[in-house]
């Protein structure tokens, strides 16, 4: 099969979203991720890095190191630096237990990468639901809402019920027992009696980033 | 091993209860119910049937068939009459969504027949939030509240927030998906971030009712 | 609790997307149809009515069955008509195989009910990967993509890389052995390598299509 | 939306059992911790530290260390004293084997920072019928009896067919090959053939007390 | 490869046990069905026939019907008679429910078939736990105990604490929600805390008779 | 509850046979194991130790250390002494991998501890099914086999169709991928279509030894 | 992106293998399915139909019926002939039971169908290993071995130590219990200790048979 | 059983495909890893290591340790050399990702150490097609092609649409969230819609090199 230019400049177009600037690093040795930071390097692009764990951001070179602006919560660090950042919020990120938030700040790092800003909204699970209904109006005012929980993940579909935005799931693997890992979590988001949640991967903050950032890009 | 008298009559006490009055009928054959009913009848007591299909009410003779007072949205009948009903109302039993509602019905049935008055509140699924607040208070003045709700079952979670009585939540298999069978609903509940709810079997109105029994009549 | 009236109508602008105007037909008894039917009538309001059996519908009377234009091949019925219909096309429903044009139908359907004109585009499965490349464009000029694929789910992945539109999975129960169920679909679409990927409930066109609605309603 | 003040009152007054004085330690990490912990003496509240590590604890500085009334097999822990304690105990703690004791103390634990005495029996599995029917009547005169079982869990269904009294049962983790991780227990119990049993999350001992604290506190 | 006679005989001693002359029925169509009995009849062999359902009895041979002793609870049939029946009975089948009895009545008439008699205990599960002791003295006195339960299968684990023959488990698929199927009662047997018992598959009547047989045979 | 002397004397008939003096050690920590062993000593009575770790062993007093038999494969040790070795080796313990030793061991050592002599087959897998047929003859001669075998685990079958001995199914834990965990090997073992197998939980060898006592002792 | 028609028959290429000749009818209704045939009869094209319920035979017309050679045990068609016979033998299929043998024949119908001959051996299931044996070296003659097996699937794992032709396994979803659905069968092929055997989903006789052609066309 | 020379002999011709020369080390002892290269020095055998881990590899001697052709990412070693390699390249070995890459090394280098060459091509996930269409003519010229993949798994599915191979699909561990483990991806690989794909266990890279050689080495 002859594969002319046109056709892979075409193939090519499918990029453009910069999506693909992002290297997933858990599961990579530390020579392999120094071999992409000196490609990134070598070509001057940004580069997102997510699950960086402390111990491989360690191993890397002292100039590799203090190339990468890392933040340990959400274990996220940008190399080369970031996009320009926009103007308008359009994204609200919300956790509904502490322990959530990691999740959550590995979206809004995602999103700030790309120079979307978003705006945190943290502890607010409907075990506590006065906390949630104080700034729903807030919420609200947001195109895309990305809404993170574990245990029994009810936070998106009570915020699904009373706002009319975009609304990603982001189930975590917080919790014990029948909770564990997630599964459950996942379960009752896409099993929600509210309508037209859609559910991301356990854990994938990257990824409800990046959902929004199609919804946004495309207008 | 010899087992005296004595030994038997305090085993006996544990069926005190009357729990022991109920017969789960799905799985039996027409001539065993009336092999059952015959007996309770030459005794004299009362007798609750549980999921009494309409194809076996049907079968049963036209004497035992008149003696049952059938309720077919929670498949229940009483047979021989039921316990004298008690005058203040400590239970509601509170459904998610109208498919919820057969199996709140159970458990409302079940504590009429032991002379528990329970109210039943429907239709206050999470997803629109505003009608279970509406009913709040009055669900608050109960000393146990059964919540019923299958799908992602948030209803309890939220109720739990809100209500310091006792609640038995009960997951129930309606839905579609990965929402089929209860399983998702049973987890959730297991799972969920409002502390000291407990959960029965998917579908099992009968046996919250029974749980809550036990709470009111040992005090 | 005092609820006060303007807290209500604050909750009820939640309620403004219109997307409770769909009744989830296949759990409901025909007098229980018939019911909402007539009040839906008395209102003079419009039904989206999902999953309508057509035993459903031929238990209803003349009149109902009348007032309900019926697509059998997505069991979806319009009742007192639908929403005005929009100019642009903004969504592209593409299904893998014949056997999951059903949900993408549904989606089709609910997305013409709200007035949100569509594309369906059906026979792409990817292990025919030149029927999908031949239509790869068309799909690229809609803001949003709902990928409808049972069995493997490869095609919301693959087109997740050839298109930077919002991509909306939908896995099916089509299959049998271990993709009988549709679990394995929803596991490798959560799973995708396509960053940005969200996914709904198994069979669940209309999700799809009220997740589209929530993107194109709020810009 | 307006949240008037009166509205929060009364949600506040939801939080009313103290339920919400725990903090679930294990997956925080130690400054998170430190900082709860000041929080908490600022406000001169007492504090119920659920799942606090050896290794957590021994993180914490000195002065926040020895205001810890820890007890390492519950791995539970008082910070700035506890509720006043109630003279009547109420409440029976089961556990069938040793292996289940370290969730049942959790139970008693929970029980006693907010004043309620319980009775702990261990090491009464029905694989030694005699030892459990040896306490009975002891285990009988309790309103409630939490009744914590691992592996095939068959202690709560004993019980339930013995005692009147509300019975909580708590599923562990402990066993190994099918057993493992407590799925087993759990499933059993919720599959007891003794009517009116309730159970929790797998290990879930805090979330057994809350549920006896919630019957206990609303007669 | 030459496989001599010798080792032909020797092979074929592994079949004198006897247990090759079951067929299993449910499977199989009615011709089949006929075509298996014409060679039994042929060759003058006795044969059991297990989950023989009644609409292929009724579809069978007058001829062949009339030779087959059908007892329809168990759905077992003797096709040409069975072996002679022993002296001594040194197995007990033990069920817990009622709707228990046709799983234990398989492995009753299984041992009928091969000669063995047994007596059959019913309706002793372990919520009544008094039934159980009344007739404990009487269980232990055989050889091999066949306890047939379903749901929590909390019987084996009792028996297994109390008696000291042979105890083989056979989980039933009786039962609702999680218990659906006797997957839960197949793990709390595999996990039960008393020791030395073994397990089959779920409903194996058959395969708990020819594990007693096995037993018995090879003194 | 009065329980009478008489009845306590026959409850404690249950345990004549001795199972009751192992302890399972793994989840237990090192002071627990000590007074477990004091208390042993102090009665002067036997007992045996499974999965003793050797990490566990080592935190022992030199004293309990020395007076312990162990055998690191197996993770068993025997303290105080063993029971009298009978004549007559009635048990067979076949394995099918080397990995399937450990819990081999373990089955062979329990019949060791409680006097009953065993003979063990290694390496007998049925991928090389001319190792099993070279020692099918000298399993034969066995009243007990024990089949010890992981991933497809298809040993016990194929020695099932081979021999009329009872055979004891023990699924392991060995492999990866879908074996992981031993679930394959025991859903395998216990869909056998070898009549009449029996099976114990995963890596049971302690079990399945009891199991070959319980048929060994009742004769 | 414009395809250049180079590119296309490019691709076209891939499906020069002739397995997109295949329909798979069970999901397909029969207008759907009569269809299809008339386009494969306007073409002058062969045509494959699997899973060809009577009941949808029965619905199409008398033209398209007799143009259908349908055998009803592997509910398999060919409609407008098959392909030339080859005259060399290649492939044994064989089954271990004899409810395998349905989906035995589907992949030998499928095989004929392409023009390639098979050979079909049933009955020879490992729990009768001398059935197996006497057979062995006419199954080593081909280069491929279709083995299809349910329960505990132990026939491919025996064969593929005795023979080095490549071996094909095929769970089937026969057997009840924990052998329900296949998932059992197919998980013990995976698992096999058997070198270099390969899987299909389970019940697929028609993916195996196409396994088997991509081996023997391209060589 | 007397089993004959001439019988022992056939059934080592079984063996003859010399895939028995390999060896899982994972769970194996350092010790016990030693005897078994003593055992083939002896003989003079080639030995192929799998999942050697380094920890094992550092720990033999250093006369072991120089002896073995270690590679770290696929954890292989070469013991006593390999067999001479054939000229023609008949397998392609293709990873979807670089964390993929492990898994297709290992299938590589067996392939290798049976003097199988083999070609092997990276990074050519669906998720960047045209990564994949720019070498599918390279990969389309072999005989046996191994296609790794974890997560989604869609890479299978998109050659076998493109190539008339044969194609084995090897899942991978690699992911997070419900790809944890290589379920997901070994169940999509199950369930393809390309005709005739087989499948290996999860990370199996050494059996999907065995299957290929059972396919080159008889024809």
């Amino acid at each position: 099969m002859t594969l002319h230019k046109d056709v892979m400049l075409d193939f090519a177009r499918g990029a453009r979203t910069g999506l693909d600037e992002a290297v997933l690093c858990a599961s990579k040795s530390v020579p392999h991720l120094a071999a992409i930071l000196e490609q990134a390097q070598a070509k001057g692009r940004h580069m997102l890095l997510t699950r960086l764990l402390p111990e491989q951001l360690a191993g890397l070179s002292h100039e590799h190191r203090t190339a990468i602006d890392y933040e340990p919560l959400s274990r996220t660090g940008y190399f080369g630096g970031t996009h320009d950042l926009k103007t308008q919020t359009q994204v609200a990120v919300v956790a509904a237990g502490t322990s959530d938030v990691a999740v959550a700040r590995e979206a809004a790092r995602t999103l700030r990468f790309y120079g979307e800003p978003s705006v945190e909204i943290n502890d607010v699970g409907v075990a506590g639901l006065w906390r949630l209904l104080e700034r729903i109006e807030e919420i609200r005012g947001h195109r895309v809402v990305i809404a993170v929980a574990g245990m029994d993940a009810a936070l998106p579909t009570v915020i699904g019920g009373l706002v009319s935005s975009m609304i990603i799931g982001v189930p975590t693997s917080v919790g014990y027992g029948v909770a564990t890992g997630g599964e459950t979590a996942l379960r009752a988001m896409l099993s929600s009696c509210s309508s037209g949640l859609v559910v991301t991967n356990i854990d994938n903050g990257f990824g409800a980033a990046c959902a929004a950032l199609r919804v946004l890009r495309t207008q």
